[in-house]
């Protein structure tokens, strides 16, 4: 069981609690343990090293790069870290939504006692784009307060806590009574600007964009246009397009926009989670059962 | 069934599909429903002309003041609103947590891409002083992050939901390990300041401290100091003391200090929860069962 680029410890645990022995990356590892999401070309270089490996675990959720880089080949298991996340950004997305709807941006720049303002999220009507790990949990943290979630996803396999799941071609209707729109879907050509000018005329005009998963799947000229004519409630986003966000972008100035810098889940969340995910897998793989987050390279998540 | 001090519509239509007939104040009245939560002189008045109301509802969660100014008197039941405004509460106080662990004030004002941060509330001990309604829905919503709640109350009545429920004499160790203490407990004279400089030491570096009840639960000047030495994560406070905060005030200055101008409950969100209560509780007088939101006039709530 290799683990690269180098042996972390926390890694090394994993695998040792999952009943696995952590070597180099060698020729003679039957599986990969891959831990850097940033080193594109040291990935490449493992897999060419480890030749038998017949399973490589990546370390992050989204994977549209390493897609993208056509490393995903069919000769073994490639599984992603989906889902394993999802917790913290479910939470992360809560709390945009509500920061969005108690007009938190306003209260926190205030140095003076404001007027009355807010809206509860109790009851209303929400829609999910994405129906993975982050929506099963999202779903579970808005169940108490009794929003009616429409899931929108490429199959109509129902979501778990979702009042209807739609395919993608329904995507227009189920945006147009929503008081909050969250974005937890994988970027794929498909989905990249899935919102664009035409999905946010759509929206309520009262209706918040939540956005915690990736910063292309937004037309950011277009939501830019759209919360400067005051055309929807407004956007609350962890991810932007480009991203880092650079100074001086119209989005910094905007009243309805809130942003965080891509920390729904930062690595100190990450790392517990995905030394479960590592141990989990690793057990399975030995005793030869399904592996969780399996990616399907056709998809392209 | 009087309304006082004006026949609003709502009242009308809510004391009607309880069941009763609007009429206004006057001696011939059964029951007084109170409209008016700053004009306690008018409720004076209407309480002095409609002597033969053996009921008075006031609009009210929280009912110091009529306490204070000696209003209830024993010759009749007195009412409150205590629970009816329980989830819009509960929600702006989970709201307001969540804001502090992920550091939304800095977020919010930064006009540039920022360092990782933030700490998510799953599986995080927290602290709850209050065991009425709002405690209840709190409870709730933080369920499914699964968090370990102890309940802080006068009477050690287990509240549902929660991990334990001690009574007052507790509250110092309630303190010590809570990722967040949330205020939201009725104010009386023996909890006034029941958050003062030595509750606030025993806090953790990273607790933050939640308040939606009212601001005289906690010293300011004592507040003041913890967040300026940094002696405790935060505090997110939707009520103050004084109220409303006056500008200049330190607190407004503080970086880990989120201000919200008690707006938990916007007049939209209660008109209607009030409507309801109105209409359950006239129903309720009328068929002779006990009433919701009863207020104790020895214990001030």
């Amino acid at each position: 069981m290799a683990i690269g680029p180098a042996r972390g410890e926390f890694a090394e645990q994993a695998v040792r609690a999952g009943g696995g022995q952590p070597t180099d990356v060698d020729a003679q590892a039957d599986a990969l343990v891959w831990l850097d999401p940033g080193d594109l070309a040291g990935l490449r270089r493992a897999v060419d090293t480890a030749s038998s490996a017949r399973w490589v675990q990546l370390p992050m959720a989204g994977i549209e790069r390493v897609s993208a880089d056509g490393l995903l080949d069919h000769g073994r298991t490639w599984t992603s870290a989906k889902g394993a996340y999802a917790e913290p950004v479910a939470e992360h997305a809560l709390t945009l939504a509500l920061a969005g709807l108690r007009v938190l941006r306003r209260r926190i720049t205030a140095r003076s006692w404001g007027e009355p303002a807010g809206e509860s999220l109790y009851d209303q009507p929400v829609t999910i784009l994405g129906g993975g790990g982050i929506a099963v949990k999202l779903l579970e943290l808005l169940a108490p307060l009794r929003v009616t979630a429409t899931v929108v996803r490429r199959r109509t396999e129902p979501v778990p806590g979702a009042a209807r799941t739609v395919d993608s071609s329904r995507l227009p209707e189920a945006l147009t009574d929503a008081r909050v729109v969250f974005l937890a879907l994988a970027l794929t050509p498909g989905t990249e600007h899935i919102i664009g000018a035409a999905e946010l005329a759509r929206m309520r005009s009262d209706g918040w964009l939540v956005n915690v998963a990736r910063g292309r799947h937004v037309d950011t000229d277009a939501l830019v246009a759209a919360l400067s004519r005051g055309a929807i409630g407004g956007a609350a986003l962890d991810v932007t397009d480009p991203e880092p966000l650079p100074d001086g972008h119209p989005l910094w100035a905007l009243d309805r926009c809130i942003i965080t810098p891509h920390t729904a889940d930062t690595q100190e969340m990450v790392e517990r989670l995905l030394a479960q995910r590592i141990q989990e897998n690793v057990a399975r793989f030995a005793a030869g059962e399904p592996l969780a987050g399996v990616i399907d390279p056709a998809a392209g998540y």
